[in-house]
């Protein structure tokens, strides 16, 4: 039970939007969304038959299949794709012939990851564009205000709220930019059979376009374009920790350079009002500081597939990715809910 | 969506009575054990009326609490403890003076993570038992068995399978030691007060005896005693890695030192038999390792209370116990799952 | 005393031409070439004198500085820079007044590491190139031989040697591109000013034209572009660090997939041959994953100057940035000394 | 070049008593130590020739060896005792075979690592004591002084300099305790032969009290001990870390609750005095937590012994163990420059 979809502190730390992407129906979906593309352009390539094939893709296309009934599959063989297509042929007759023959496992569940990856980075782009837009409303609004600027903890010069805006909006500008560059190493149709061999060159860019994505080189094993995504989630959840830590910073008493409406309460102060959101913004960039440092891990990858590696990715990533949406979604409500920036004047 | 959770992963990783454990409604239960043991020693101390103190307690003994209706609260307070609070005391008219005045949010919620901390304690401990029983049932069938000793991934000087295995268990046993000594510094009664200077001394012995837990000096902002339980984790599911990493070596076709049973079946290759237990536990150890990076990082919780240190925990920790708890179930099944240990004669 | 430094483990780790880079006296050097272009620039713009200021860096470039004077200095502030600024100025008479008056300690520090940078990723890349070539010959010479093709620790189906190695040399031409791209986002001047203000837009394009770098807006406080660097580093070793556990899997006796001259030898063991350098790899990639996340902490950098996060870099950097080094020089050694790769004949 | 050792660096991150204790020369120091005293108890049990064996000794304890000499024979065979066994015998005569024949380069690396941890934890609990000596100074001086008591980054409550002084002293005394108990699993005579299954019963309580250690039960691949200290290290660093974060916080302009003597210098702003100690411990301690996490994955020692897996210790433990020395002298200094603790009188 992650924090994301936990009864009560989803509250705190859920992200709807990302957690819809990122749940198990919707992988499976993708999963589907991989067969039946691949039974549809093996049959137009005249490597499955193509009757069969259309009808297998027709019977995935309608399958409705309940994730849960995958769970004893995935416990015996390590991964769901087995039970996945005993589901999809069990009911086919003789068009289990044309379902998932020539492919592996790893097709599937990479095909699936990059068809999140892409909902994933949509998102994340529009809502780094949104931060940035609140940014600059607020830069417009407060930006002439006096602000100490301060290093090393230490009042040093007067700067302007602007000043210290534009420092925080650099990095997503340029965050959104390495998300551009980001999809054409991770939006690929993975497509390399059991041991990273198979020849599908007649088959790829058919299934590439169906799905949405790019062809590319078998790359089951050079998993750089994951962990690549996986050390920008980080960056940017880096990036907005520091607006976060900044805005806790301002808001003590004493220093009082922000005002922040609808702080939290506390069960024994009443008179509080605390910038929760500011420190969940801290909270997140050092979760996720840490979680890249995991992920690269699984770059040690050995042999044509790492059951050991690969399944490190399942268990750092998907939070990874729930943990820069909801950095996301938090920073745009708390600098929506600054009043006032800038130091008081006295 | 965690991978302990997860509707079909959760076959590969889930761990069932430790996701009872550490789910959000036990953590509700322990919540209210506090709150009913705080009204009832207050009130014994004459801190509280007495009737309304057994009152309150009553009542909040006999709530039954949804915890989602915390989910709320949670958002905007960054913690379940108000919205908690003012549940108990929506309907309690005025025994709700005898309800949580004097404590704090984070008493609270240590004090409910020390239960947790208890029961998971106790878990580990017999799984760890039950792990070196198995070990050494492998001794005593495969022990004298030779089994070539391998140094640097080359083959050394021959040993024997009892050889191997007494240094698999050794660990074991000393983390059996190391979790009696984490007991000391985790089934702690946590009572301090907002800030941490409550005076509590008439009422700290009569709670932490009916919460089975003991009393301490207020250790609140002192992690060190729940990171260092993250680091036990850690170094559980280092050794259990190490027994994993060595079946998953042995059992290569080439080396042949293991023969498993009920090995997992590939989408693409019906003859192999994948070491999926042995190669879990890998993954499992370098989660744990990293995390126990990321817990660590916790431990600079600055000043009184540290709402961002804090619910770093809250990311971190869940996921290590069931890391833990799932390491220990696959590996008492992987050792019940070798048929025999020990180089083939040739 | 690190291990790239260290009297005997350099033997092992250590990587001469980046120590040369990283060391404190081209550090010097580099900070002595900021102050040198900037009070050449300053005169040219004619905010400091002409005169003077082209007195002040020919002075500035004729000064042998020992680094270990700087040691109190730092000691005492923190950092190297005011001791280096009053060394400048000590026997600078009038010219004083033209050497580093208006720039801060910051600009001097990230504008010499990005000159480092600029030297080290020359080298990565030269490296790079140098190990795809070395892995490009072994798939000329053995890529025809079988290999068995290996998926979760257990033979799958046949492949070749060059099957294994295009996978191994994919994520390389990857990350020169990827360096490539790091360019932009490292080699830029810094020059901001103590709280990231000054305007230096006359200024600016001289010096970076002098020191062979780019202009950029001040970016102080925003670390993105050295943490991505550190990233890519760790990716580097990641893709490395498959290639040496997959050599150290191949060079088990009963797999014997390889053969390689020069293996290390054992204290009590003297018919053993180990794979030194696979190993080797491995360990740096171990090494470098856990520090990405540790640098990565490093982008909660508070308000105007985090003398905290920014010391960090400092400590974790350049060990990166030598770890990566030398896992180059390591593999392109251990590839040239494979003297045969495939399954052996039987 | 890590920065305990840099010419100029060292200045603020350097210890020069745990750098000693850590040099190669100690190093080489304690193997010698190991082998000596290997010699004398293999003599004593009549398994070499107690002439020889004696001569053996002596001709070890009068050695002086440069360790760099052992730097060719490392990068050779990735470590350094290979080449240290034979320089003992290069002019051994007869007695090279009552040298080192039974055992192996982990005996000798993990004793000689024994006897560097023996002394830093000796070291580490002085400086415990004394940074606890130096606080309870403080709590007396100013212990009564009022402190606004902050939560979550806002005022809570007042509270005392003394409270506050408590809780950081608190893990202080629970680590020289956990020191206490490390000692049991880290002053250990390693004495297992080359793969673990060496019978030395007769020899290793002989050993074991001439070196000052305890025997045990080999541990060769049981790393939990060590990565068990290091855990211990970054509790420590973390402890301490907070108190600096305390201060920082505490020293800022508007809340101006410390004033402390001897604040960093700028090369900007002459006017700024910055706490560039209480700083230190907070990079320090972010460097050590993650450190931890690399530690940890360590624990995967594959095998009799893993050269992947043991190297990693070695490029990351003397980097712990020096970072917490430094954060000790650090934290020492800074309370002792503590000029007034609380809030200033309005």
């Amino acid at each position: 039970m992650d924090v994301f979809d936990h009864p009560y502190l989803s509250g705190l730390f859920g992200d709807p939007e990302l957690a819809v992407l990122w749940s198990a129906k919707a992988q499976v979906a993708h999963m589907l969304a991989f067969e039946s593309a691949f039974s549809r352009a093996m049959g137009a390539a005249g490597r499955f038959d193509r009757h069969l094939a259309a009808q297998a893709a027709t019977h995935i296309d309608q399958l409705a299949l309940d994730p849960t009934t995958l769970r004893g599959g995935c416990a015996r063989d390590g991964l769901p794709v087995p039970a996945l297509v005993a589901a999809l042929k069990a009911d086919a007759g003789d068009t289990a012939a044309a379902i998932h023959a020539g492919a592996t496992s790893q097709d599937v569940m990479d095909t699936a990851l990059a068809l999140t990856l892409q909902g994933t980075t949509t998102l994340l782009d529009a809502r780094l564009r949104a931060l940035n837009d609140g940014l600059s409303a607020l830069s417009d609004r407060d930006g002439g205000a006096d602000l100490m600027g301060r290093t090393r903890m230490q009042a040093a010069l007067p700067i302007t709220v602007a000043d210290r805006v534009r420092i925080w909006r650099m990095p997503l500008i340029d965050h959104r930019a390495r998300l551009d560059l980001a999809r054409a190493q991770t939006e690929r149709l993975s497509l390399a059979g059991p041991v990273g061999t198979g020849d599908f060159a007649d088959v790829a860019a058919d299934m590439a376009q169906a799905l949405g994505l790019t062809t590319a080189q078998p790359w089951h094993t050079d998993r750089s374009g994951i962990v690549a995504y996986g050390n920008l989630l980080a960056l940017m959840t880096g990036s907005i920790g520091k607006i976060g830590q900044d805005i806790a910073l301002m808001a003590q008493q004493g220093i009082g350079a922000v005002s922040i409406s609808g702080g939290g309460g506390s069960s024994a102060m009443a008179h509080k009002q605390n910038p929760v959101l500011a420190e969940l913004l801290v909270t997140l960039a050092r979760y996720n500081a840490g979680q890249a440092g995991v992920l690269q891990q699984a770059m040690v990858h050995e042999q044509e597939r790492s059951g050991a590696a690969w399944a490190l990715e399942w268990m750092v990533l998907p939070q990874m990715a729930q943990t820069t949406g909801r950095a996301l979604t938090a920073a745009i409500a708390l600098v929506g809910d600054i009043k006032r920036m800038g130091d008081a004047q006295t």
